[in-house]
Formats: structure tokens, C-alpha cells, sequence
């Protein structure tokens, strides 16, 4: 297990699973607990209720399933449709590919929107689609807030507004896994009627939970689903929130303990000012990237996103190598290009609990490997760049003041 | 959160979530890692080989899927079976209820064999199904090895026996959670076809890893079943396992550096010992509670399982009351007795990283709650037998000697 | 290092260092910090205001030193006297002794007050000595408070009362090392002039804090001392109060941390509390020697200490094989009897953050090993005895009510 | 305690104490364990012939102190040395006046050599002396490899050329407390007798340790120096060296777990691999330096100290202010001016376990800050400079190729 040892830190970019404060690495260093004791219900309750704020709803009922992402997913859908189920979903990325094909395998009847890799979804097919519905047939929207794979936020205000404006039912279901805490998220005011996220994510937790939140119009659809699920039963929880015991499995006691500190933790920052510190990175990242002299996967600054920027290298070199030499020589961890970017596209995470200079470290060391792999960079400009940028809109750390 | 400090440790005697031992806390010390970069897969590969050496395979695939116990029975099933295969389950207690429940969920033809609570499963009762089976319409025997309700071991090698003198092809689904690493288990030799565990019971770590070995007819099985999947399909495993890069989502950084601290600790002090080591806790708890005066919940000795012991009280005691007080009171976790021993027995886990003064610890607590609830205990009794008998059993620690 | 593993917990019953709350461990797992950031100064603060409460004193002046008890004896004898003053000191058992030895190899004029091992410091000696001192030739009485070594307490209140009452002026420096927050000690009502403790006593700390509290009288006498001194130099701690950044030299940032973990569950338990619980845990371990047909160490009753029993054993057996045995056999680590004593006795200690259940499986596992070596013990007999005390004593724990 | 909380982490480039590993927080992070188990000397035997290794001696004892650098000074001074003794100690900036305070105020006669700051020893001068001191009145020369307060590194292999070419028997007595196991440090090569370090400077742990070894000449002498002692006494480690138990009172657990795995990093990445790192850091920094236009503190190029860097600030700055805002703006920890040099450098500490990117991050942070304070820097350049030095001069992490 050697391999692992390098001098000093990893310097982890990849967007997610993401650096852990050691505020949480210190709450989860314990033994097991008994579930079953007055304590963990006690606790449980304050994370289901602060959970909400993170995902700004009043209205919804927080999941906190022991599983990933993934798994999220399942549970979103299986609770709200049935087979054969209509639903409209955005091809846009990597992770929306995989949403879809989960779909498809559950059997519903989807309804693919397809993107070219770098751009957003397309809202006017959308409109069209719901204009055109007029016996409403879509049950459901699959879209993802932020596509991981090329760095796109997609604009979720615009998707409740069509509906709205057409009056059409279907349920607004969101993939929040790379932005639910780190950008800026409505549930109630956009309409959202389940949205999820993961541990490993923006709350800066080990994987684990998969935080599924069901408004209003999706626990009633949940009465009503036939799609077949047990482990991913929303029914069941709501039973032992009833009781009071909350859990009708074994919850991980490390990762509810460190929830509570994550949640601390961004309470403390104050959940604008979390949001406000990923847009200063966001903006920072870019505009090293535009001082490299590289394109943003990202085609519209409409789609930029601020947890996660997709780099596009000149055709002449392989982004794997990039990836490659980052962990080897300078134990930084970057992500890689997937499926139709593979090769074309590094990824910088830049979510979670970070700050200034992790980011220019990161910048530093990119540099260092665009070189190395022979792309003509000036050392030092994206540094420069992004520095110059952050010089300006840093705030002094408040509780330090 | 004051709500649970008290002085001095936590005595966790629950049958899981289990003590974590020392070892793995510090192997879960740690940030997140990038599950992409060459050594997370480095290590999957060795935890993938080791787990089947605690599962005594050398056959089948093991998949260690981000979830529970409940999400592991889920994969077990719909990875294997249909809706509408008639499947043979045995309802002992309180776990295989709910599996039976989840069974029945998924649209199975569930053909449910009924004990007491406190008996084993009746494999007479399956060994005529079988008989008069000559169609083939079983398609998977469910049952577990040990009920954690009520503290019963069932006989494992017999069901293969029943299976194989009627050369009967269905598959042998087995719950190992309270069983696998503590109790003498043999997934090759009992031609187990699918075998799970949870990683918060005898591997002693917190709970987030569903195990799931497949043997080769599962696999095979697995091609050919209908039921919808996609968190817990094998399939999506198999395809990345091919890759070399093992995940097909983002797996607990922690629980695999947990997992693999876990695993070197078992085979440390080897796997007989510790099987050997809980029927010492198990015959140990069991004559302390015979000193008592009280009855074992479990009617036959053939069926006593050295994990857990549910105990019996009288009428005139509550034994939710017991659980209650010695959490309060000595910050003993005891387990609750569940459904229709709820209030009748209370349960002592013995499972997991524990030792002799531990369990002895835990006897003297016991002792004293039970004359507190007003049982006539004679203190002193159940740890005097238990020492009795431990005294001449207990080996030095052999890296010690 | 494989040699340090064995299944479950150690059972750590040595008198110092003794077990850590998961809560402090938590509070020590981080990295290095700025000792000269405004952050550690404003933390030291309150750690020196609340290290005052412990020693019941609200005029004295605390310092941490980066040190053990052995250095903090040094730093109370340096700062207060001169090479060739004269100083009465009490020999009662291993640790007097070598703080005697201390003394003299320090160039003090040491009057020494021997008393049989077993017995508490001669005090009648001491009045007749202060009696006739009427010149004042004694500088400074010495007095452990508790020898850990055979588990005997002096009576401070009456060595004050001594000195009162001739109106004597020695300083009176009192080695409260396996006292302090643990029994009950008086700083300001005994007029202590220096008290001294160690972090890995009943605070619960690793080793690496001596701490060290300084009355006005011995604040005063430091600015004349021509001991020779530089690290333990109080005046440079003085210094560093005064410019509000504490530390002359660097401190441990993890002691710092873990301190004040520390005094927080101290203070949430209750301090009086505190030495309730070590008072019947005390008690609990004598009535146990006493039901083994036993003999404690200790001569009288009005010695016997609530931190640390030393128990007799019979000629035909050697205690060191008793120690030896219960750190191979039972993970349990016992003390061994020191010099005078060794062979004669073990001890057994019981401060710090323990609690009713980790005494009887400590108990639980010293009978078996007196049985294991020839001793005719009654297994169960002491744990009994124990357990029927502190049957009627144990609270509920009071913030689980 | 909310005050230390900001988002990310720490940046920490004080010269001590400088930044845990992962690997030791984990090590430490453990309950307390009974030192007199034969656990303890056996992992302590191991400790003390590896710590020889990084001193590169085959012939000195070392001892690992429970206590500061301060403590390790006094350690080696009065153990060697009587009261009266003639010294030359040379003094450089604020760390070796601290030292020649305490020689002074421990009594002996010290004979100071004293440099503008920002110079290195005046060897010349000591050559002079020795020269002269025919008759052998000198009895030690006390020297710091690195002076940490301005950055500047002595030549000690010149320093014991001048005692072998006057054949002088002076003792060699060095602080390597920022310098070993970061500089080409050789005490056996050297001729050095005394060599001390501290467990948080180059060893990356909590502070807690004062590692002194002793060569042959300087063990000799302890049999005959008069200085007072009893902690810091070599005799009663040597008493329990020989007894095979090794502590003549109570060590750290934790710190001697830290140490072991300290230790076991550094031979994991080479002593020789890790003094050339803080070279190339050494190197890359001092070129930042040269690009943002400002001056080393440290006036000649054979001076350079490759563990911190002391830059000296224009006149119009107050560099109290540049480390004040580093920390309140950035998160980042960095060394202050001292004494002489204070409002006029600032330093930047580059030791222990660190790597190329946290340096870059760090010199990104000064930039930002130097620009913020009104000195006209030009942003990337001090990274442009240190990363195309870096650039031509990483390996691969060897362990990874």
C-alpha cells in the first residue's frame, strides 16, 4: 500500500468526491453507535430539518439514503413513476448518458433531448415538447442542474417557467449532485419537485448518503408509483419518521455525525457566502484558463459553471496524459475526460470546502503539466490571471475580523 | 448534542452496529481520495480476492456495493430472479420477516415457511417442498444463517443436503449478516449460490458496505433475470471489474481503507480463532444467563447462535424497560426484543472485535439492571459462570506469548 | 508492531497514563497550527482560567509546561528555592521517593520523614518539627498527596493546619498528581503554595503537560530563588502573559486542544461529581479486595485512595506474574508493585474517565488471573461485592434523564 | 472556538511547527497505553536506533525528552558543562540569542560571537580564539545550523576543520533544530557531540519532543559536569537503556507512535530524496523572491537556508502587517519578523512534509498579499520563477512510476 505515499498533500481537483474539512474528519472519528438509543433520533431530526435549508424548501421532505449518487437517482424515479412512464430527459454529458440509460433500464418511456457535449440543455425543444402535450402525457423532466462531464449549469428557472407557463403537471425532477450547496438552488421557488445530491459532493463528506428531497407533489406521486422498490421506498422511511425512530435501516452513524459538522460548517460560512466563495473560484478557474490560451468545454457563458470548469486541450495532445502525469508527479488530482470528451477534456473540480490558494496551487501545478506535456504556456499567467481576479473580490474571512 | 457524553466508554453490545476496533478508526482517519487515480483500484483488487477468503470461496464474485444489509438482500434477489419465481423463504424472527416483505414487494411467488420465534427454520418442511418440487418450479431458497431477532442459527449444510439428494437446481440465497466472519460459514463447500453480509457486523466497521458474493450459477442467473435493477446490477460491476478500474460509481474512499484495515485484523488473528473466539463469547453469555435463572429465547441448543442471545424475562418485567435503563444508567447499548418478542426479551450481541473482559463487563451491567427492574438476580452469578467456563478456554493472545 | 494487537479493547487499569475520552481523542486529530496566530492566544486564555477551577483556586497562578510530572516538581522546586534550603518531605513509597531523590540531587538541605510503605506521611513527626523550627529554617514543606505507588492519601487540610497553627511561613508544595480532579483537593483552603499535576492523569490526556499552579506566596518567592532554571523558568512564562501571546517557547497545539476538550467534559459532568464517581469507584474496588480475601496496601482506612488500590497478595505468589499474565492473557494492564513493593503488589487504578461497567470486567478479569495463578479465589466474589455497592450508588447519568 | 474555523485549509508556512502528515495524524490518533507493557520498549528500541540513522551516527545516544527545543538545549548544555565553563557561542539572530541567554543565566561563561543579522557565525573569529586558546579553556562551541529567525545556515564541516587543524578538544555542540532531517546534516562525519532537534520542525509532528543524541566525547563528559539536573539528567535514561525498559518516566504514547511513523516516511521517500527536496523548495522560493524584487534577509548565497526563507520588506511596509492579513485574508500561516528584524522580514517556513504545489499555493498567497499591502508586485511572477525552477527539477514521485 506504498503506492499511495507522496511528500506533502494531494491536491484534490477532481469534482468529487471532494477535500473533506477536518472539522468533519475529526466528528467522524468514533466508534459505532446503537441507532436504536435516544441519541441518534435526536440528532437525526436536526439533520432532516437543516438538510431543508441547504436545499431552500419548507415544503420538502428530506431521504437521507445510505448509497451514492446513483442510487439517488433510482430512488427519485422509482418513487414517482411507474413503467412506461413518459418522461423528457437531457442528454447534455457523461453523467446525464448514465442517468438516462438507468431510466431506460427502469423502463420508462423516455424522451431524449439531445445536446452536443459543452452545451446546455435545449429549454426551447422543451417548450415545444410541453407546448405540444396538451393531454399531458410527460409524467416527469430529468434534468441535470450542473452536467459534471463538461462543466454546464443548466438554467432550472427557465424549466419551471415553461411549465408554468403552459400549466403543465409534469413533476421537475434534479440531479444537484455537483450543485446543491455550491450554486446558487431554489427548491420551492423554481418548483423543483424532487431534487438529490450526494455526500461526496458540495457538503464535503465522504460518499454515503444520497440526499433525496421529495416536495409535496412528489410524495403524493409516490402513493401512486408502481415501479417496484424496497431499499429505495420513501414509504418506509416516512414510516419511522413517524414513529420517531427514523430509520427503518442501519444508518451510518459516522456519516450522520459528520453531516451534522458539515452542516455546521455551512451555516457557520453562511450558505451565500458559500455559494458567492464558488463563484470567485469559478470565475478564477477561467479566466486561467483563458490566459493558457485553452477553450472552456463549456461552449456559452450562460452554461459556465462554478463547481466544476472542462478544459479542452489542442487536438495534438491527450488530456489522459495530463491527468496521468498530475497524479504522479505532483500529486494533484484532476478529472478526466469521459466517453466523448475522453482524451479531449481535463476537468477541474473546484467545490467544496476550498480555498484561494488551493485553487492557485492547483493552477500552478496545471501549468507545470501543460508544459511538460508540451503545450506552450507561460508558467505563471494563469496564476496571474486568476489571482489578479481574486485579489480583488476576497473577502477578509469574517470571523476573523 | 451534550446529550451523549458520559463518563467512560460506551459498552456496545448491540448484534450491530458492532465496535470498530482502534485500527480501523485510524485507517478511516482520512480525506477523501480520488477513486479514478491507479490506487484505489490497486486496493479494490486485493479487498475483492480477500473478502473471499472470509466467505470461503474461491468461486464466486463478490461485490461490495455502497449500501446496507437491506440493499444487499435487494441485489441478491433482483439479480437473480424474476418477478413471479416462486421462491421458498422461511420466516423466523424479525430480519427474515422483513427480507420475506421485500420478497413479497418484488413481486415474488413467495412461499413462506413459518416457525415460533425462538426455533430454527424447518428444513423438514422444505425437504418435502422439494421432494413434491419434480417440476421445478423453486427457483431460490431464502434463508438466513442466523436471525438476529432471536438469536438462531440455522443449519446450512442440511439445506444443501435436502437440494442435492433431490438434485434440485434452485438457488441457495443466503443472509450471512449476523453470521459471516464470526460464525463457521462455507460458501463453497454448502454450495451457497448467493451469500451476503454487512460491513457494521462482524468485519467491525461502520455500516455503508452491502457484501454480496455471487457463485457461478448465480452469475449465470443473472444473465436471464427480469428484474428491474440498475444501483444493484451486478452487470454494470462485472463491465468496470473488466476495465481494472472496478467502480462503476463512486465508492466510500473510507470504508475501502476501512475494509482493507478490517481484513488484515481478521487474518491476523485468524479466521478459525475468531470464529472460535465468538463460540467462547457466545457459550460464555450463554451460561451466565442459565446462572440468572433465565431462559435463551432460542428453544434448541442445535439452533444457539454465538452472535447474538436474545433472553427471555418474565412476564412481570418489560424488557424494553431493561434496554432503557442500561443505556440511562450504565451506558450499556443492549438490543431491543423486536415485534412479537417486543417487551419479552432483550438482546446481547456478542459479535465483532470484542474480548472476554468486555463481555464480562457487560454481564455485571446486565446483572445489575436486572435487580434493578426488580428480577431477583443474584449478582455476581452470570459473570461467575461465565469466568468459569472462559477461565479454562481463554488462550494467551498468541502474538503475545 | 503486530505485536500490540489482540481482539477488543485494552483494559487499561494502570494509574497514569489512563484512558482517553473518544471526545479528547477527537479534539487532538489534526495538524500543527500557528502558535503565534491570534488563535491559540485567545484559547490559552481560557485554558489557564479553567485550569484555576480544577485546582479550587482562584489566586493561584497556572502554568503548562511542555514536560511531565518529573519536570514539573523540577519547575515547583526551582522557582521556589535556593541549593542548601532546607525542606521537610515525606517518603511513603516510589514516587516520594524518586521526588526526594530529585531534592537532593537539586542541592536542597531535605529533611526526610520516612514512613512504612502502606502508611501515610508521618505528620505527627512534622508538627514536632515545625514546633521547634521557631527560626524558620524550613523553607518549604514537600507532600505528595496521593503516592501512586501504594495507593495512600495524605490529609492536606491538617498538614495546613500544622503549619497554622505555629504560624509557620514554609511553603508548602504538594505533588497532586494522581490527585488532582480526581479527589478532592482545595488549592486555596489548604494554602497550598504550589500544586502540580500531570495531563495524563485524571484529565485524561496523553503525557506532555506538566501543569503547575503557583500561589501568590510562591509567585513571590520565585523572584529570590537562585535555583538555576531557564525552561522551567517561571518568569518567562510571566513575561508572555504580560504581552498576551503565553507561550516563551512552543507549545503542543494538540495538548492545548485536547485540554480543553478536557476541562469541557469535566466541567459538563460536574467536577464534584467527578470525584463522586472515583470516590465509589474507589470504594467498589476495595470492598472487591475484601470479598478475595485480600489485603490492601494501604495500612488504614483514613489513607485508602479513590484513584489507585494496591493490592497485598499472598508470599507464594508474585504479583509481577499477575501483571504479566493480564496484559498476555486479558489485554488488561495492570501496575506493577515498585520497588520495596515489587512482587509484594499490583494496582489497580481507577481515575480518569471510567466508568461503573469497565471496573467490573476489570475486576471480573483480575479474579480469573489470581485464579490462573494458584490463588483460591471465588470467581464472581468480588465483582459481587462491587456490583451490590454501587448497585444502590450509581446515578443516572444525569444528562440522559 | 469559532474563531479558527475559515474555508479550506490552513496554509502553514511558519518554520515550526510545520504540517502533519496524514500518515502521523493517524498514528497518533489512539488511546493512551501502559509504557512499562512489553509493547512500548520493543517499538522504543526501534525508535532509537532509527532516530541515529537521521542524525547519521553510528556512535551517539540519543534521547528522546519529553519536552521543547528550549528543553533539548538545556539538556545538552548541563549535561556537558559546569557552571563557569567558558563557551563560544555565536550569536545570529533571535534563536541563538535566546540560547546564549540561557548559557548565560545557566552560568556559564559564554564567550559570544556575535554577527550582524542576516550573517552567519563569524567563523573567522572562532578560529582566533581556538587559535589562541592554548592552554584549552574553551570547553564548548555552541552553534545553530540554521538560524531560524533570518534564514541563515552555518558551516559546520568548516567549524570542525578548525578545531582538528588546532586539535582542540572543545566540544561541538549544535542546534539542528530547523536543519536536521531537512539540511545535509552528518554528526558522525562532523565531529559534532551533541546534536539536538525538535519532534515539530523537520519530523512534521506536534511539538512534544526534544530529540538529543550524544556522540561519545559528550557522554563522557556528562560522568563529570556539575551543572545541576535531574529531568534532563542523560543518567537515569542510560540507567533505563540498560535496564531494557527505557524510560525513566512517562513518554508520550502518541508522540512515540507519531515518531515511529515519522520515521518511516522519511526512509519510505529516502533521507537523501527528502534533503533534496527542501532543497529544490529552497531554491524555488528564494527565486520567487528575486521576482517580486525584494531581498533575502540572509546577505550571502553560502548562507541560504533551504527550511525558511526571511525576506526583507522596503521601509515603507510594516512585514507585521504583510503576516497579520496573510492570516486573516488567506488563511495562511507565516512567520514573523523577530526582535532586531521585526516590522522588516517576514518568513516563509518550507519544511516538513510538503510538496511543490502547497509551495506555489503559499507564494501565490504572498503575492496577493504584498500587492494588498502597496508593494507593486507583479501577480504570477514569484510563481512563474519558482515553478519553471520546479519544472526542470521534479521526479516523478518515484514510488508511482
Amino acid at each position: 500500500m506504498d503506492y499511495f505515499n507522496a511528500p506533502g498533500r494531494n491536491h484534490l481537483f477532481v469534482p468529487g468526491p471532494v477535500n473533506i474539512p477536518d472539522q468533519i474528519i475529526r466528528a467522524m472519528n468514533r466508534n459505532n453507535e446503537d441507532y436504536r438509543s435516544p441519541a441518534i433520533p435526536a440528532m437525526t431530526k436536526t439533520l432532516l430539518e437543516d438538510v431543508k435549508k441547504i436545499f431552500k424548501t419548507t415544503t420538502g421532505t428530506p431521504f437521507l439514503i445510505p448509497t451514492t449518487g446513483t442510487g439517488a437517482w433510482e430512488s427519485a424515479l422509482t418513487n414517482t413513476l411507474s413503467p412506461g412512464d413518459r418522461i423528457v430527459s437531457f442528454l447534455i454529458g457523461q453523467f446525464s448518458l448514465l442517468w438516462i440509460d438507468q431510466q431506460q433500464r427502469l423502463k420508462f418511456n423516455v424522451d431524449v433531448v439531445e445536446s452536443e457535449w459543452g452545451h446546455g440543455a435545449k429549454l426551447d425543444v422543451l417548450e415545444s415538447k410541453i407546448a405540444s402535450d396538451t393531454s399531458h402525457t410527460i409524467k416527469a423532466i430529468c434534468i441535470v442542474h450542473n452536467e459534471t462531464a463538461t462543466g454546464v449549469t443548466n438554467d432550472l428557472a427557465k424549466v419551471r417557467q415553461i411549465l408554468d407557463s403552459y400549466q403543465h403537471p409534469a413533476l421537475l425532477i434534479v440531479d444537484g449532485v455537483s450543485s446543491i450547496c455550491a450554486l446558487d438552488f431554489r427548491m420551492d421557488e423554481w418548483g423543483v419537485d424532487v431534487a438529490i445530491t450526494g455526500s461526496q459532493k458540495a457538503l464535503s463528506l465522504p460518499t454515503g448518503i444520497g440526499i433525496v428531497v421529495a416536495g409535496p407533489k412528489a410524495i403524493e406521486a409516490s402513493k401512486h408509483a408502481k415501479s417496484l422498490r424496497v431499499f429505495f421506498d420513501w414509504k418506509d422511511y416516512l414510516k419511522f419518521y413517524q414513529l420517531g425512530t427514523y430509520w427503518p435501516y442501519t444508518p451510518s452513524i459516522h456519516l450522520l455525525y459528520g453531516l451534522r459538522a458539515a452542516l455546521d460548517l455551512i451555516f457557520e460560512e453562511g450558505l451565500e457566502n458559500v455559494i458567492a466563495r464558488h463563484s470567485r473560484l469559478g470565475k478564477a478557474t477561467r479566466l486561467a484558463v483563458e490566459a493558457w490560451g485553452l477553450k472552456n468545454c463549456t461552449q456559452k457563458e450562460e452554461w459556465y459553471s462554478d463547481t466544476v470548469t472542462a478544459v479542452l486541450v489542442p487536438a495534438y495532445i491527450d488530456s489522459t496524459e495530463i491527468v496521468r502525469r498530475a497524479w504522479k508527479r505532483n500529486n494533484l488530482s484532476l478529472g478526466l475526460g469521459l466517453n466523448k470528451v475522453a482524451g479531449k477534456v481535463f476537468r477541474i473540480g473546484h467545490l467544496g470546502h476550498l480555498n484561494e490558494l488551493q485553487l492557485l496551487g492547483c493552477l500552478a501545478g496545471v501549468e507545470m503539466i501543460l508544459k511538460d506535456v508540451g503545450y506552450p504556456v507561460k508558467l505563471g499567467s494563469g496564476v496571474a490571471a486568476a489571482s489578479a481576479y481574486l485579489q480583488n473580490t476576497i473577502p477578509m474571512i469574517p470571523s476573523r475580523i
